[in-house]
């Protein structure tokens, strides 16, 4: 299954969180994949893609139909304490860009 | 040293290519490195982040400051030859997104 996110033609929005992890590892796993999960059920939800490297450098893109989809996601209370606890323990700088896609081009390989 | 893209203010241009690598070595990092190397000469250039996982996939988001300067960068020779060579053997699929960053949040840990 391809990781790449299967989003409609734009436009639409993209939350770009580029991010440096801390050593700490407990309860980083669990809270990670149930943001996913959870932000998956949200309104507004077009696809996620995300890779993490073995220095701990991470990247994950959310995109989103609507700043409106965006903002709510932002307040979304389980998601509220997961940021908290990222801040507090996992992360040890962080960016978060909200951009608006413009336009897209994809490639499958023909074999 | 951070692998955190120190960008301005927005307004800027983001480039999100997330892609799926072939098992093709032969000729992909030292391509990988010199695009970095000439994206980071072009005008315009504002910074780059990149991460690839154990799994293949990977995720390079570029900034820039102007459309222009990614038409400029897209249109650039070598790196033509790169994305001829990037179809012909090392991506399995790929996506390029283009969007413009209108706001951005960084946290840096205090230890």
């Amino acid at each position: 299954m391809t990781k790449l996110a299967q989003t409609p033609e734009p436009p639409y929005y993209a939350v770009i969180f580029t991010n440096q992890r801390t050593d700490v590892v407990e309860g980083y796993g669990d809270t990670a994949d149930r943001m996913v999960e959870l932000a998956s059920q949200q309104p507004g939800f077009l696809g996620v893609e995300s890779v993490r490297g073995e220095d701990g450098f991470g990247i994950t893109v959310s995109y989103w139909e609507s700043e409106e989809a965006i903002a709510n996601w932002r307040r979304h209370a389980e998601h509220g304490e997961a940021q908290r606890a990222g801040r507090a323990q996992w992360y040890a700088e962080f960016f978060t860009r909200v951009a608006k896609v413009e336009r897209a081009r994809s490639f499958t390989r023909k074999d």
